[in-house]
């Protein structure tokens, strides 16, 4: 296979994700902000370029995995921005993690080009971009979809089509809102007990077998040796970090408020998200939030 | 084996279980305050009793399973209650939910009398409870829960010594915590998602396979023709009625205001179960807490 | 004047309203659980009596000042309480600010006993009770209100009538309730203004003259030197204490509880208080809740 | 006095406020998207423009209020709009309530274009508009501000400074957040004393000399029949609507993000307005937010 792939954004999850596409064969053509960035994947094998207008003059198929809306938006309408140099029939994917209304207005600038998109976004934390185990939800036209599939199948496992564009960035949020508040939740359930003395290991073992299971509890048991792989256990290394989820949370919020939906737990966790961030754990995991019920405060 | 056990409350859950003892070979002395509670497990062959004192007078195992804490102080200290026939070395075993103050309350009472206690609350639904599939949460001394295992075990599957008395109920609250903040959790993500046009479908499967999985999603998800035997599709036949978690997450939060222990999830998802009741759906199962955000306005 | 009145609760409170009695010409008999708290008043010319039983064989009109539910039912029903000495005819004021069922319920011994109840809780601080210009919300029979109209005037200026026996504490939470939440709202104001440049002064005059106006505000502005006697500018000296806005915010949605009425702002705003009392703040006044927004870390 | 001013929006707020100019003496030159706005302002003497930038070019001082930030971005950037006519040394004076940052960005256009520009939002409703009776925060330079007192002082009667450029909108905001959070208090205070069986007219009476005195309590008390022109009793006629309240609490929060300050009352506040609105109450006052209580079913 000697396809050539574009992909703008190296950074902690664009890197491995790149890497994995190396991996599986495919030429690529590389663009961040960051020179050193561009640089560690050439020392791979990837060509550097110059600009995201580069990478769409010299690819057909572009991938992008950006922090923010802001920087999906740069990266396709700045001045030297893919849309400038994109070749008529070229399909873009941007995997970045956005509020859905950005995406479609990227999508439709993308069309007004000839081009085609996907929004891609993926859930798992740098490690499983690392393995190619991520769970990548897609939104967009079917066909796109299973014409791309095997090259989101380099880097992760679960792929799935969610809809058209837009709709792999709502379920994204959908999914992490869930996360973000049960993570809030296990917490609240760990303090309560370990403050009455309940033992965090009895407590773990419980709400495992019982209805307080979750995915969040499995990975990010908060009390401190309980689970070996916690982040509690790795000073909240990320993983996934708080103000990514403070992020995600907004953006979920913001869909909610153009239609007047109330979430109300939901705007509680992204304020304890906020406040875990400012008390200066926003680079930690996310599951950082636990300190702020001094849980951890003897680790 | 023809040990002589003693029931007290016979009603959605203590009715099944107290089955489930008949079934294993157990002689049966009942009582509750219906009348027609007893009756029904005098024809499956237990033997009547006029009051929780004469149980106490005629059995040496009491167990008790009882709606809230005033009905289990009433059980132990009331005018008949079986503190006033309580047999020296007999072991009382209260499976009601209840705060863990109230809990250590009567087991002093119980030690007084000469008594020991085990309190050992239950996770599961009364489906649980007639296929004997319970999670029990155990607080008291070991030896004397190691003695009353098998008797549980008739009972539930998984049969946890959570530490000394009250440590049962002070798990089970933690536990029910998060199953009822994640069931709001995942109310709001498909409210969330559904607003925006995705298919339900489609948000569970994602869910189910990310970060957002957790029991209640598995057992309760909130949108109709998705889990076939999800409440929502059963006009919200409990499982555990709203009536039931409003209770238990007001249990939780009374216990962490002991402390001065902030759980501001658990806070406003007890609001919300309440306003689910107030709206006249109490006796429903707790999903349908989802109710409150018109998901499913058209079922 | 020379009418024998007993006075039962001494403390922050009780102490200043039991001296203005002494001022106006009433003969007290007086009993606390701390003995200090007794010779202080004694001191000024008091009677000690060693139980509040004591107190009621001493006296036909009984006044209680104590800090919650249970130090009201212990005067009344405990062992030496002034239920079991109480003179048929007798009147018993709880000024308590304790929970409307319990008052109630307390009411209904001292029917039985052959007297006749009010409840009259206040509203202001130990400042307000040193100078006798206190708020007091009563409830009970308008006749006995009447009746001891003039004793409550020696130590408030609004009295006023609520209705039958336990609407002076549901009057009082219910006002409370408005304190306690204003109180954070002000604080997440001044928080937002001045994480954003603006200068306090300003917020004050606006917010004074505009919709924001409240008696918070004007009593508890949060940010340092803006209002002079704003505990914020004493280091927090209570006031009303954190720990006691606590309570009453606790006792509101316990009250609300019973009738599942869900209220969400009162939840999260009585979890803020709890949240600053654990972080050791509960004896400053209820103010000190700025501190979680780090509003004050420069004072 | 005989000076030009143009006048952008005259909608229910605008309207009023640019007749106030009229009825002191301007010479209005007036646009609005809606042709029939211009009308009614044109039979009363005003100078009809045909857009924005028309409005720039006939006068020197342009007055705008616009419903929310994107129409205050499109009269000054959009391809009519006033920034393209602007003349030199012109004084923009945006007295809509919009995000600071989109202010700044606004003041950096007018500035680049040679003018210098004023944000001055206003607190009041439609009928303080009429009387000419608005508070008015102004934020830049302030010299400006001073040559602009006196036309502000046709609109309002409290006219404050509040600091650079952005100044009168973050603290219009702050402003605001007390009133939209203090609102659900005094709505859940009466929700639970009435659901108590207390008279609505005693807890007015109470609070209005009690802690719990605000400015929402004496113009929008939620039980119909104690305050007399309280919008519970006119149908919630607004007043201010639900929607914008809902809208302004966005902007504070999304201000607040920015700082990852956790404004967790705000946040429920908000999602309560949401509800409301969503409930097809949004054109109500927003003392609506009552109905969600279920307080004034039957009136």
């Amino acid at each position: 296979m000697t396809e050539n792939i574009g992909f703008i954004g190296l950074g902690t999850m664009g890197k491995p994700m790149a890497l994995n596409l190396l991996k599986s064969g495919y030429k690529l053509t590389v663009f961040d902000v960051e020179g050193s960035a561009i640089e560690a994947l050439v020392s791979e094998g990837a060509i550097a370029a110059s600009s995201a207008k580069e990478v769409a003059e010299k690819t057909e198929i572009l991938v992008s995995m950006l922090p923010a809306s802001q920087h999906s938006l740069a990266a396709a309408f700045g001045p030297d921005g893919y849309l400038s140099g994109l070749q008529k029939g070229s399909t873009v994917i941007d995997m970045s993690t956005i509020d859905p209304d950005t995406t479609r207005q990227i999508a439709q600038g993308v069309t007004e080009a000839g081009g085609q998109m996907l929004d891609a976004p993926v859930s798992g934390s740098s490690a499983w971009a690392t393995t190619g185990t991520l769970t990548i939800m897609v939104g967009g036209d079917r066909k796109v979809f299973e014409e791309q599939y095997s090259l989101l199948n380099c880097m992760g496992t679960n792929i799935i089509h969610c809809g058209e564009i837009g709709m792999g960035e709502t379920v994204k949020l959908a999914n992490n809102l869930v996360a973000g508040v049960s993570m809030v939740a296990v917490t609240e359930a760990f303090a309560l007990g370990i403050s009455k003395g309940a033992d965090p290991k009895v407590l773990f073992e419980v709400m495992s077998k019982a209805s307080g299971n979750c995915w969040t509890l499995q990975t990010r048991c908060p009390a401190p040796g309980v689970v070996g792989d916690s982040p509690v256990n790795n000073e909240f290394a990320p993983g996934f970090m708080t103000d990514l989820m403070y992020k995600d949370l907004g953006l979920a919020l913001a869909a909610a408020s153009q239609e007047k939906l109330p979430l109300a737990l939901t705007a509680i966790a992204h304020e304890q998200y906020g406040a875990t961030s400012r008390q200066g754990f926003g680079k930690l995991d996310f599951s950082a939030v636990a300190k702020l019920l001094e849980m951890n405060q003897n680790v």
